[in-house]
């Protein structure tokens, strides 16, 4: 019996994504893709004095900022040729049910600490989260990183780079025209090495298919008449995988709240959502039955 | 007695400054000055998960990159306003002079393992080194610095600048116009944090004043006829103090040669130079008495 054969399966159920907010059953219909980069720029073939040869010698941690300081507009458009041909535009009843979702900037501003709001012009807040793609920097490092001064050229200098996908972007060919697009913009003088990283496709199913509908009876029998039809910005490569190797769609049925800060200190999650999970599998399973 | 009378010279004698090539006498009879700064730019109260926050939060990484990116022009002119404001052109004879040096382009590849020279157009390199005015970018961090991947949006980012300047700038003064063009171009959705640094002014005496040509007799009674006239990038700051409050030039009689790795690792001194050193002060002492 083939791997294929024993997984063999109608449907799977993840949960692993968010509620909109506390005893609001949430059914995810899409995640964002992604694509990971490492870029670095090497100089000189050892620090140098900047006293001494500043002026005469490229800055690789200069050309760094030059060099990432290309991939955004000021209002945060991606700057890449061709980053978002294929994408799908967001529904009309997407639109709609979003934002009958409520306030979502004050939330933000809340649950960030952000001191502003700040994206692509023309979107919500949750359109630029969950149907939006972005080109994020994740890490910038190069030179002298200790208290105070250090007046030196550094050697070489790096910037990690990811890509949130929607469908019907490919995260293959993001990456290369992101490599393109450093390239071309490379300023002089410096030398530019890139390394690919990981990558994982976009997922989007019909949340008005049978499936879609049955999950969301169980969500209403567990939290209510109210269901939040959402996407997500995150990212599980694997969802995509089961519909390409298992022709399976998979129901997200996530229970984690907004302020569960997911990767980072004090993760959290409500005890009282445990029990509901358990009813929520019960009645998925008759739903579906 | 004060300190001030205690200190009271005719002249100062300093060898912290390099000969141009080994055997090649070196009067330096200007140092650039310095004036340093941080800038550190906040975003959100936490590290945040990029896919689900990605496209909705200003990144203080992205930010800084783009701050970064505004203090110069693709060619590496500094785009301070002002920045250039007071800069002493360069004499005609010191062109000449640092010209018959010979091709320092070569050297200066060598010495650095840079894939090129980059810098300010219409000067020669020394120029650039020894009589224009820099911004420099000593060190840059922020977000996620370890190996492979983390979709982290960082909450907050640094960058270290340093500016060399020359007669007449001031110190204070760059401080100042650099901290209101960060400001003035601070990308939108993000605080802005500036800690000024350690300052220093620029120092310039006349090598044909009856000082300097007496140190460049001393020179060529230890190395031979040609004695190299030239200013030097780094800075010295207690040599202008030494001009302020003793009203006393000073000598830089330097011996360490171009490929001395000042400040970094396998720093060098040839151990003949301690010897011509040695003579250097004896006739320096005969010709001045």
């Amino acid at each position: 019996m083939s791997d294929r054969e024993m997984l063999k399966c109608d449907v799977v159920a993840i949960s692993d994504t968010g509620m909109v907010a506390p005893g609001v059953g949430t059914f995810t219909y899409g995640l964002r893709g992604i694509a990971c980069m490492e870029a670095k720029i090497h100089g000189p073939a050892i620090d140098l004095h900047s006293g001494i040869f500043g002026g005469a010698i490229a800055n690789p941690v200069t050309a760094i900022a030059r060099l990432t300081a290309t991939l955004h507009d000021a209002e945060g458009r991606v700057m890449i040729d061709g980053f978002y041909d294929g994408v799908r535009p967001i529904a009309d009843w997407e639109r709609k049910a979003w934002a009958e979702l409520g306030d979502g900037d004050a939330e933000m501003l809340e649950l960030t600490g952000s001191p502003a709001l700040f994206g692509e012009p023309g979107y919500t807040e949750r359109e630029r989260r969950w149907a939006r793609p972005t080109a994020e920097v994740n890490g910038i490092g190069g030179g002298y990183q200790g208290e105070g001064s250090k007046t030196v050229i550094g050697r070489e200098a790096f910037v990690k780079l990811s890509f949130r996908l929607v469908p019907d972007q490919h995260p293959d060919l993001v990456l290369k025209r992101a490599a393109e697009h450093l390239r071309a913009h490379l300023p002089k003088g410096v030398r530019l090495e890139i390394t690919p990283g990981h990558t994982g496709m976009p997922y989007l199913m019909d949340p008005h298919s049978a499936l879609g509908t049955a999950a969301q009876r169980a969500l209403k029998q567990v939290f209510g008449e109210k269901t939040a039809l959402i996407r997500e910005g995150g990212s599980i490569p694997i969802v995509q995988a089961f519909k390409d190797v298992l022709n399976a769609d998979t129901l997200l049925l996530g229970l984690a709240l907004p302020d569960c800060q997911a990767h980072a200190p004090n993760e959290n999650f409500p005890i009282e959502n445990f029990v509901a999970g358990v009813r929520l599998n019960q009645a998925l399973l008759a739903e579906l039955a």
